[in-house]
């Protein structure tokens, strides 16, 4: 079975953990305390040299890092990655997007106040992640408003990857009362995570 | 023909024109000077909402942004995109890392030194991101010391958009003497992109 080492509080990880429970893919779930350090020690460099989780490591040793790489591997071969290339190249775009323009802002924001408790050294830091961020939620805003989703009228890896952070926005101080298209994108996107879990208890 | 909107200083824009040029694609450069602010135009954000180069735009109007989606699109077919699930995840783990970790430090450091002349309100910053772009360029000396390109034995699409900054790293403040694997990479990476314009002209 693949583990997938990473730390709840972290968006990154969860991403992996959703798809996972999405597509009923089996693993065992590996703590890794970021705040702690321990994505800094020798043991756990040596697997993932970058220093960074999430990871997942195949029961052959192979490792892929990168929580976009993680969820396009993990979904390739399943709804959650279209057929048509042009579709394709959207989910790609919006996992970038998402690396550079969403996460960096929206999810160091929720780290400065959340874990920080907004220490008034980074109060000017805090402000320009808030204007950051605001920056890509009205991207994603005015996105949304014409679609049910991301990508096409179905759930794709670039919408678990940007609600990973966008759920918690507002732990970061973010008001997503200005953003009616994307709190409704939100809810979709929940309803089709839960919905999974919903039909799996009643299996169960 | 497809239409490259892009600026030849960015790095970012580079990785289109390379790619196109490796494969033979045909296409309009339409210029947008970033330093004077075109990218925030109104005529330009109807074209690209986040208001970033590139872009490309194909014959039937049709949008890809995001310089490492559109080396998705644009590669998806060729050689440079590899056929095993596990090494395109790979792919997608460097075209992340260089989004995520490489970029943001190593070519804003440039912009700082480059373009900004290092003004002295923006030396700490330009500290701190020389600092987190020796990170990434250890991260891959430590990998390429082993491989001839980053994935597999064949040029892919990771090296094209990891190339365009590591580069010009030198233009930011960077010494890559440090570095031997990563310079012999390099080399090897430029000499395919010459490879196929030489053989280009052999062929005029
Ligand atoms: N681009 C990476 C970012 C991962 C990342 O920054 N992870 C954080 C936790 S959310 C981490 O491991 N930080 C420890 C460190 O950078 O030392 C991804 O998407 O997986
Ligand atoms: N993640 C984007 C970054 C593109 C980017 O930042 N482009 C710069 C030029 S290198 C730009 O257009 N800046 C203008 C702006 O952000 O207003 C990509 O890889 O294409």
């Amino acid at each position: 079975m693949m583990t997938i080492y990473g730390d709840t509080r972290s968006g990154n990880c969860l991403k992996v953990k959703m798809i996972c429970d999405l597509l009923d893919l089996g693993y065992r779930w590996q703590d890794v305390d970021v705040l702690s350090g321990e994505t800094r020690s020798a043991e756990f460099l040596a697997i993932n040299p970058s220093g960074k989780i999430p990871v997942i490591q195949l029961i052959d040793g192979r490792v892929v890092s990168e929580s976009n790489a993680i969820l396009y591997f993990l979904g390739v071969h399943s709804r959650l990655w279209p057929e048509d290339p042009f579709e394709q190249a959207q989910v790609m775009q919006w996992l970038n997007f998402e690396q550079y323009s969403h996460e960096p802002n929206v999810a160091v924001a929720r780290f400065i106040k959340l874990y920080q408790g907004l220490p008034a050294n980074r109060a000017a830091e805090h402000l320009r992640k808030l204007q950051g961020g605001y920056q890509a939620l009205a991207v994603m805003e005015q996105h949304l408003a014409r679609r049910r989703f991301l990508v096409s009228e179905h759930l794709t890896i670039a919408d678990i990857s940007l609600y990973a952070y966008t759920s918690c926005a507002h732990e970061g101080g973010f008001e997503l009362g200005r953003f009616p298209a994307v709190a409704r994108w939100l809810m979709q996107v929940a309803s089709e995570l839960l919905g999974n879990k919903q039909s799996e208890s009643i299996h169960d």
